[in-house]
């Protein structure tokens, strides 16, 4: 399928799944448009929506810390993809330094 | 942190990961409440929300593709959660009968 088959939310958004590739760490979730999606296609490297600034988002691009794309599927509904990378950079993915964003334990 | 610590969307709803939790297999995303979230944690099976039906879903109590909670860890912004479980049943998570609902490859 193409980033037209894709099923986006009334805000034209779809959420993106990002998993390091080899050893199946998730690393976060963002939200792609139909445009970052396909940018993400073309070029190679996670581009997402930033739904707080409202405007588009190439990972890394000031951090150094770019996710390099190496497998993207949709799953059975076709309305959640999940992107498969090689974080690159310091091997980073969350803002907070730590390599993935899930890091807060929730109990009851 | 809690399930009242979730941050919950516009309709009451966090995103869920679910994942094989010794594989790193990401087996499907569904969306949560903060009852379904509780529920999950307080009864070790995945409790989600159906967004198509409008109502609570405790997946497999049909199908018998119980899903075995391991872990649940929030992000950073604390609007999405990692659910690690063990898939049980026949071991599927998607209703297409494969093991996880990601299956649809997207390219240019």
């Amino acid at each position: 399928m193409t980033p037209d088959d894709v099923r986006y939310d009334e805000r034209g958004l779809v959420p993106a799944i990002v998993q390091q590739h080899d050893s199946g760490e998730v690393l976060m979730l963002a939200w792609m448009t139909r445009e970052t999606l396909a940018e993400t296609l073309a070029g190679g490297e996670t581009v997402f929506w930033s739904r707080s600034r409202g405007q588009r988002w190439h990972k890394g691009e000031t951090s150094g810390n770019t996710q390099h794309v190496v497998a993207v599927t949709a799953d059975c509904d076709g309305d959640v993809v999940l992107v498969q990378v090689d974080q690159g950079g310091a091997g980073v993915a969350c803002h907070t330094g730590r390599r993935s964003c899930f890091h807060r334990p929730v109990a009851r």
